[in-house]
């Protein structure tokens, strides 16, 4: 697939009010996306590259841009738990993409959970003390064995 | 309030498996935080820094740090619409907070929606020429007359 550009921002007024998918990338051509499931949970939060979102879009698969590897990444590749994307939004001044996903396989987290997000942070504390804790923190796959090195 | 350090980030393994909270900031010393509602639906994706995490967690109430006016930011502190969180998680690399929120008010959104989410991107399209569709798009207040300058 050739590079697929995609219209520069406009005014905040365009971004805000217009039907213009103007994508407004940061300084490393990046977008932040977040991916929930059926139950409204957030399963992960990420980044897209224009590559990434523009093959999200055509493929209704989700892809997205590793930061640390600096690479494309279609989302399981590597472990088979691809998503498949229901439904994309994208917010006021777009620079965040929602996706609702139907995860495929038992988890979204390159540590075996379902989640990554699989730990509270308790409120009404110390925040410099705060102590984790684990909530829906079940390990539902091994990561060596399906991942050998993570996918992130 | 003083100023509130976290304990640096250690190695992936404490960061994934361990229950200090050590978030990793990024460049600009901020995490990104998203904000769902009991619905499950994504309200708003902004940035914390040190100082709004560590008030979030010690008030229960949302702050933010605002990238274009740089400063901290108390979600609601012009328009009365404050998030009150009732339940905070992290991620398995912790530079990503997911706070669930009561949000007070008719919306999250500084545009007069409910949440920031309110167009669609379509899929199987040709991104380059997408055309967003309004959804859930109901402008509930008056922006002008709520915040006279953005609340962002």
């Amino acid at each position: 697939m050739s590079k697929t550009l995609f219209p520069r921002p406009g005014s905040a007024a365009e971004a805000e009010e217009g039907r213009t998918l103007a994508p407004k990338f940061d300084a490393d051509g990046l977008v932040t996306c977040v991916a929930t499931d059926a139950s409204g949970d957030v399963l992960m939060v990420a980044h897209m590259n224009a590559e990434a979102l523009a093959r999200t879009i055509e493929t209704g698969e989700a892809w997205y841009f590793s930061r640390s590897r600096q690479k494309l990444w279609r989302k399981g590749e590597t472990s088979g738990h691809v998503q498949r994307v229901t439904e994309m939004r994208i917010d006021c001044d777009q620079d965040a993409v929602w996706i609702k996903v139907e995860q495929a396989g038992p988890g979204a987290c390159h540590t075996g959970r379902r989640s990554c997000f699989y730990r509270a942070v308790p409120l009404g504390a110390r925040p410099e003390v705060a102590v984790l804790e684990f909530r829906d923190s079940e390990k539902r796959f091994d990561p060596k064995a399906v991942y050998g090195k993570p996918e992130k």
